[in-house]
């Protein structure tokens, strides 16, 4: 399971680090990724992992979502709230699932937001689909940890099952971000959108997008016809 | 679901009965039980609580788990090691449904052990079954709060039997097949699509869009796009 990444994003709390990594371990996974954590290591992160230190000290640093999922087929932010564009949600059982099925042919991430703010909408931008951990509508804002270990014992759970192997080949983060630049300049090339005023169009065909999930070969067919349109 | 009770034995640390609270509360229980509680009511809980203070101040503490279960028609008990004598074994999804299906018709209750010592076997006495949380073998002792947020996450799952009403406005199939037309026509303008050997191009983007299932606003923009793109 070590294609599956747990990312956290700016964690304020060394605490909910080692709590993170304990609820992974627990559940069998290792790849636990950092993104500009506030204080790591420290001796809190390590005295909350438990037994689960060497995942603490095998965890990647990185200073951008990005970069932390740049080579990840598959995405998924986790998010408390509702979002005006909203990608395609996810239960905790379908992304248990999911993230199992897929960590199969490539590597796939889960992204945990700021402790106080969640994830930001430009972090969402990286993802593919959004969780929404069932909760009581009057309080659903979990501890960062205890979200982990809800998604971690879905993971867990789905992976006791059998899956058909995956046919389809998916394009990495990169390629799509590409393919999303592109669309962006064609339909400024094409006037559809003006600099000035560039309104929200963009962010509805991404989110479109987003849904299909293009396969490989169908983003190769979407970038041939924006270039075919380039031309013109 | 006040009918359900989450019992604590003998829990060291004030943080986790904070924890175990907002973890509760988060998936709509509220009946807080503590057995011997070593520090509590303590600042560290109220701090780990969030906003579940409400359950801390509504928990019960007695002086043993008898006292605790004695009106409990259910009672299950949480441990992650194998005993000599051991009970009829639940899973976490089971024992939600079970915790679910007989709160309606009277008191039943989920009891988790010391930090370190888990349950003992007079415990387990008071206990009707077993719950073993699904975890890896390496490392399947859970933090105290992580395994309560498991249990009280299934039984939130048991307990949910609504759907969202559907929102959105789609499309008639119509003006799919109209937008279809449109894209076919401007690919074939663009010299994207060769009316000599038309290929397979507009099938795999059918395909891609049939499965992102375009809201009417969304397909109102795609076909902006287009005309965008024929203008030139």
């Amino acid at each position: 399971m070590h294609n599956i990444k747990i990312v956290l994003i700016q964690t304020f709390h060394p605490g909910n680090i080692g709590a993170a990594a304990r609820a992974m371990k627990n559940m069998g996974l290792s790849n636990l990724v950092l993104v500009n954590p506030v204080d790591f290591p420290s001796d809190e992160a390590t005295s909350r992992a438990g037994q689960a230190t060497d995942v603490l000290e095998n965890a990647t640093v990185v200073s951008s979502l990005e970069e932390a999922v740049q080579d990840c087929q598959l995405v998924i932010g986790t998010s408390a709230r509702d979002r005006t564009i909203t990608l395609p949600a996810l239960t905790s059982q379908q992304c248990g699932e999911k993230l199992v099925a897929e960590q199969q042919s490539g590597k796939v991430a889960v992204i945990f937001g700021r402790e106080r703010m969640g994830l930001h909408n430009s972090d969402l931008k990286q993802c593919h689909f959004q969780l929404n951990i069932d909760a009581n509508p009057e309080y659903p804002v979990l501890n960062i940890s205890q979200a982990i270990q809800i998604v971690c014992y879905e993971v867990f759970k789905a992976g006791q099952k059998q899956y058909e192997p995956q046919i389809e080949a998916y394009p990495l983060n990169d390629d799509l971000n590409r393919f999303y630049d592109h669309l962006e300049s064609s339909l400024t090339g094409s006037g559809f959108i003006k600099p000035s005023h560039p309104g929200q169009a963009i962010e509805h065909l991404r989110a479109l997008f987003k849904r299909a999930r293009p396969t490989s070969k169908e983003l190769q067919i979407l970038r041939g016809m924006l270039s075919s349109f380039d031309k013109e």
